[in-house]
């Protein structure tokens, strides 16, 4: 179907992009030179941006499902730290020659499949010819007005939440960079782990009773002590509350991978939160009614520092840094 | 100064990008997930987006303050075409390596330098690593409610006006690449053309009297095409009404650049709108008073397709394609 014919811009936008805007009036059915944002009552506007690129983000033969997952999950999990929901997004896409129907075909189909799942649309976009496969989105999100979610809210006292299980997609990628063997049903949990991660959508429902968010895109560590207000506070982590899965209890326990790794990798896309000691059951309620796992696992200290069960945590990697 | 250090994301966003957010609160100073976007009263909040790409849109060893001003005009055109005014912008940065402190001194500075002439600030961004430099943006801005100027208002009898004038960035491009041989005075006239072009803030103030408009990006004959409505209308265009400069009229007049290469040729950022006849004397007014050159160069026309001094036009290259 429609083979050895010229993939054009216009082509990509009529064939595959337009799928995605939902008939939306925002977009203009891509018919004009911008979108406009519609504004709620009482809800504020946010916007967040991330970038993916070929051999940095992902691997060249990545399959596209597995991109367009990317792209949404690291845009979604910014969204939902920031305490709120998602509403559209723009994509800016660098394709090479040889991307052609059945990598677009793949590729916008899981875009649809989360857009319906989360509730978003695509308002706009860009695309262009380049050596390596870069996509580039601006996502949009509604925050109840003057209950944005920040990293600096965090108080002495407060307790440390992280949401669903840390490392499962770190392994993932040591499979995938063949640094780690492991057996076939295991190494396939992990693998999906590191190419299909979901955010967690838990940060527009905490809102009102979380101190300050931040997602774990970076690794635990990196991530925890960007809520200690520039090294104001420290915060007391106790390694046997951490979340792993059974998967990599196992691991950790056959000593095939280190809990410090685990801590310091990223792309778990989980969120870190921090919250006053009272809102505790609270918390555990809306978790439960949302079938969300959340763990507390230590508590923001007067103490300067990162400390695990006591012992000082030295950030060499302070988050991931992309463009070292 | 800060020489042979490592360029990390941190340095570049705490060196060189967080002068650019002018403390606005909407950036949280970049020390959140996302920004957030402020609504005004009786405004709609656009948004467009465009990525320029080393080797496609711009040269390998261009100007770090060509790149900078070339992606704030491409994306402010578009915002302008839309009848709106500049607000805010998102930067996905994508460096090679050797990119350093000097280049992101200049660029950073251009940026600056623009953003104070037209009034915008930087709400957020993204850096990644790679082989070429990729820079992204969302733009957003202002329109007045309910009248946001669009590609399809087009009326049969309306004028079609152009601001400003056509083709000297294209020649500047054909000098660039050593496929036209000019006298060095005019030959840096059209190089800083094709280097630093800027857009025609001109949308903003004919809302009220335009019926559409489109930025002339890829061309004066594709981007006209645009606002015919998938061809339900034609366009009637008198050559002698073309505005050119002076330098361009000589070109033409020593045979040395043909006039449907100048109009078939992109970044001019100008912008071609339609507008009632009635309405003639106060777009006049309103361009003298800007001190914006405008010019009616003909009419829309019940007759289908593009008409050069009655000669029909055949478009090759509708509009410039980035992806073909």
């Amino acid at each position: 179907m429609k083979k050895n014919k010229k993939i054009s811009e216009k082509y990509i936008i009529n064939n595959y992009l337009k799928k995605l805007n939902f008939k939306k009036e925002e977009a203009f059915d891509f018919n004009n030179d911008a979108a406009f944002l519609k504004i709620k009552k009482n809800k504020q506007l946010v916007v967040t941006n991330d970038t993916i690129i070929e051999s940095v983000d992902f691997f060249k033969n990545d399959p596209p499902e597995s991109i367009a997952n990317k792209i949404v999950t690291c845009n979604l999990s910014d969204i939902s730290s920031m305490g709120s929901s998602p509403y559209s997004y723009t994509l800016s896409l660098c394709l090479p020659n040889y991307i052609k129907d059945n990598w677009l075909k793949k590729f916008t189909k899981k875009l649809k499949f989360l857009q319906k799942k989360y509730n978003f649309f695509l308002i706009g976009g860009d695309i262009s010819k380049s050596d390596k496969i870069i996509v580039s989105s601006n996502f949009f999100g509604y925050s109840n007005k003057g209950k944005i979610l920040k990293r600096n809210g965090a108080k002495i006292n407060d307790d440390i939440w992280i949401t669903g299980n840390i490392g499962d997609s770190s392994i993932g990628l040591k499979i995938r960079q063949k640094k780690i063997k492991i057996n076939y049903l295991d190494k396939k949990y992990f693998l999906n782990k590191y190419l299909y991660p979901l955010h967690c959508s838990f940060g527009n429902k905490i809102f009102n009773y979380a101190t300050s968010a931040i997602d774990v895109s970076d690794g635990f560590y990196g991530d925890l002590s960007n809520v200690l207000q520039n090294k104001k506070f420290g915060a007391s982590i106790k390694k046997n509350l951490i979340p792993f899965s059974n998967k990599v209890t196992k691991l950790i326990k056959n000593r095939l991978i280190k809990i410090d790794f685990l801590l310091s990798s990223g792309d778990d896309y989980e969120l870190i939160f921090t919250a006053n000691p009272k809102n505790s059951s609270i918390i555990r309620r809306i978790s439960k009614k949302n079938n969300i796992k959340v763990t507390k696992v230590g508590k923001i200290i007067r103490k300067k520092g990162l400390y695990l069960d006591n012992k000082k945590i030295k950030i060499i990697n302070k988050s991931f840094d992309h463009f070292a």
